[in-house]
């Protein structure tokens, strides 16, 4: 960021998924309500920043050998949420925990994923499972759609512009991704940048503008870069 | 059964879906394949039945504290196919481990689901997360759809017709679940008997019938009953 001119980022620059799903949370749910968390620490510790008691981060066993057991283990009286992040000590306990305080709350009990990413690359073209493979296992056990604080959805964008001073006529969204960074970018009526470095390829591109389809269409940057380098000369004029 | 005047059955009368993946397995992988199953030690046992070597039921942990710990763990150089049953072991290891699997083999590794029921319910009203939960998480991960050999795949009714002579015409299937049970049965060219005693309220089946809609079409029963009992003054004829 600094080699394109910008100035160093500040940590309340930094708009994580985590960090809007406590936001969220904040706004949606009433004062002292609690958040069932399937997540990491990091996810944890956003919700005690906004002081919002949480339980569910680290590893959970079944309470008891048969089913009528797991279904018996204690609830929370306060959780009014279900939050579903990366959680790599996701089990079926925790599944069923989750289940029981949604179908214990009803609507009154929101449910949040922060993204649907399905896999998370790693160097060298590996991948491990991504956020959204558990939030459909949620889903599907409580046959309700999340909320999902993450890109696509405009919420991020919302929480950035509720912080600071946003003009979206003057404002580029930058990203590798058609279906997160470039669709929220259109949405949020932003001009929108690919790079083709990252997992686009321009073909696909080409497919969606030429389908003809006003759904895909909200899928075409207005812009594309091979790199985020070459943007460099431009930004030095 | 007996009450109505069918004689005792057998186990080789009884067709789960267990016992039919393993038949499926059986049939689709090559000499000495093995399988990654996501499952009970009775499912396991159906595979042994037939011959099939497996790994993974049981509780796994993460081979190390970081992602690219859990992308170096061993994988069995005989793996061919990813199983996913019902799973109380289920867990963010053994989602990343499926993954990987799936990914070394491309569409080389079959990847299987038992049934997709998203809950199953237990007495007093409660529930616990189904199988298609955990199938969900999977086939989110791999991006790619499972073979599901559970009703309403006709692969269940074509395990029975290769065991026993069924003649279609002359078969009742009896059920209380239109997108499983009945949805089979007619797919199978069955007389389909809906019992109102489980899942399923007759609104649901004549909004299906007035609808136009051919999918919905095939969901409505030939015939339904308030119980299963209603059949016995018909059976003592």
């Amino acid at each position: 960021m600094r080699r394109l001119g910008f100035p160093p980022a500040e940590p309340r620059h930094i708009f994580s998924s985590a960090f809007c799903a406590a936001r969220y949370l904040r706004q949606a749910l009433p004062p002292g309500a609690a958040a069932y968390v399937l997540g990491s620490p990091a996810l944890a510790a956003e919700l005690e920043a906004v002081g919002i008691p949480h339980l569910g981060p680290g590893p959970a066993a079944l309470p008891g050998p048969a089913p009528k057991d797991w279904v018996q283990a204690p609830l929370d009286p306060a959780v009014r949420a279900v939050l579903v992040g990366f959680d790599e000590h996701f089990s079926y306990a925790k599944l069923c925990q989750a289940l029981r305080y949604l179908l214990r709350g009803g609507p009154d009990c929101l449910l949040v994923g922060t993204n649907r990413d399905h896999r998370l690359p790693l160097e060298g073209g590996a991948g491990i499972p991504g956020t959204g493979c558990l939030v459909k296992a949620v889903e599907t056990a409580a046959q309700r759609e999340a909320f999902i604080v993450g890109k696509p959805n405009r919420f991020m964008f919302d929480c950035v512009a509720g912080e600071f001073q946003v003009d979206p006529a003057r404002t580029i969204m930058v990203g590798d991704r058609l279906d997160t960074d470039i669709l929220m970018g259109n949405d949020c009526g932003l001009t929108t940048l690919l790079t083709l470095t990252g997992v686009t390829a321009l073909d696909e591109v080409r497919g969606h503008q030429d389908s003809g389809c006003p759904a895909r269409h909200s899928l075409v940057p207005d812009f594309y870069v091979d790199s985020i380098a070459d943007l460099l000369p431009a930004l030095g004029e």
